[in-house]
């Protein structure tokens, strides 16, 4: 068994902040990142599938097909967007990284199923200081 | 004469459009960074001051003043921040990273001055792929 | 389950040499790294932590809390310090890159169960050309 | 148990092609990557082997001999090389980063193993987007 | 007066060879960058240009207007390319970083004084321990 | 004219401390780098040479000979060693890395000049956060 990964990236919008909670709530619990008017991160994202290497063409995937898949499914909804308002899979969900990594999660696994393969992780760094990993 | 370069960082939410044109022609200028919901970065600003070593210290200048100064006047009223709306040495200007550039060496020169040493570049990185530099 | 990684950095001074053992044996054993007057590094420590996403906040933990007992327990001993003369918690260790993340280790584990996490690992850059792990 | 990993670097050049497959057909399947007078990349290798720390040195295995046998066996043999034309333990297999994994591990393999580590993985950057891993 | 950057990446064979040169001479002049089956490099290219900010737009240049033209009269004639075969303005010259910074400035400064900037430098990194800059 | 620059890297110890003032007083002025147990860092060095491509080998000059030069009279001396005790051309001067980088200049100029380039700048990273620049 084989692993690659795939690095994406995007730039995006978003604040901390439950929409049934006052300012003040939200600021005790998130601190600055529940800023009303918003703050935002260059984030990484990292995909990383697994299998056997297909001995015709010496590939586990053709990476050309996953990063088209990520960028279909997941890079072309949130790059330049906001993740709390744009983001029709982070609809009703905080905005923090660790729900975005199970949202990307969710995103891609039929795709990557679909291409025979089969979906290890997602990594995203939302800062060059801190990352969230998901396993499924 | 001896250059010494600080580093900071800053994670702040932008867009690029005018309030006197419409939604249309900054999306037609601007592009998707024109996303009316914000979008963001992280940012990293390098502010470079140059001068003779002190003789007595061994120093240009002592990085921790440098420091404390670049995050008083500058990282302070940024990070986690809106560069549109929350900002005030932004407001009345479009927030590109040219701008940011200009008006950050505006914010931190008479500071810099004031210790003694010239400043003598504002460089800040937007993406990894691209970034400004301004020497006055 | 979900796993969440917060980097810090620290500057500081080492030799690897047993006080037990001759200079000579030392230099033959260890190489440069034995020099007798010290040399140092800048080490980058990755803190990673697991469990589930608090359903309430969106996060497994508040990043400010992990950041603030590693600062507390961990870096502040040993940032600018000597790894053999200054740190309590690698008094009468080969001052190592694998002693030191065992150490951090047993130093941070009691701080992040009482912060209702599970430790998953430490990671530690000595240069970027080499880093230990250690999963307990 | 600790783990502990050695970067090392190497230039080559390759391509994507089958020698028993038509130019054409080649391309179809390995687009650009086909292209006859090959490319090339500044791959980085990261090797990490695992085992218990010796308690009389406080080391794993001692880094110094994990490089030099990084070099002997494979650095050496495919740094500013062709991985299809000059590599012994490349021959008769697609130049694909994950057989180069695949290949490195079992090159290195017996020689760790008799220097009394245990072989964890082997990554491969092909470019700062992609990676391949391996665990035998 | 501003300076903007955009970074581009391609990933090339090459060697350094003259082909009025016998084998060992050029093994003797560049080392193991002679290997006649060539070797290849990710290569990452920094275009800077200047000028004045834009009063209208806020921008010095648009960025997309400058990837655009970097990619298209460089990326898209030497990525997953033979330096020495297959770029038409490196014929006839040896592919040193050096003589390919030259030919890049070249290229590309036609296109970018048409859209009224002025080009001030081109960096290439061929390994991440080695760099050129070219300033006309 | 061509400006090419080679990167080097060391592991050093050293503090903040004149031998001429109390621990106190070293203490007040450099802070924690005044520690007397001493600290360290891995420094990054980048040494750039400028002048014409020779057109016989459409080099600068060769790397290999700027690498050589600069570990035969910089990285050796320096590497896994202090600062403060173990280097010659530091004797007599606080180990700032301002005056580090005036020393590194004042140590490879000749050797450059005999070489027939021209010594064009010396750029010393402390930390990621910090760098210094001296040009003569």
């Amino acid at each position: 068994m084989i692993y690659i990964t795939r690095k994406a990236s995007f730039n995006a919008a978003h604040k901390l902040s439950r929409t049934d909670w006052s300012e003040d709530k939200n600021a005790a619990v998130y601190g600055k990142c529940a800023n009303p008017n918003w703050h935002g991160h260059n984030y990484q994202l990292y995909v990383t599938v697994k299998g056997e290497i297909n001995p015709e063409t010496g590939f586990l995937v053709d990476l050309k097909w996953l990063k088209d898949i990520t960028n279909e499914y997941v890079v072309e909804k949130i790059d330049h967007k906001n993740l709390n308002l744009d983001v029709d899979f982070m609809e009703g969900k905080l905005a923090s990284t660790e729900n975005l990594a199970v949202a990307i999660w969710e995103e891609l696994l039929p795709h990557i199923e679909l291409g025979g393969a089969t979906l290890h992780s997602i990594k995203i760094y939302e800062t060059e200081n801190n990352f969230v990993e998901y396993f499924g």
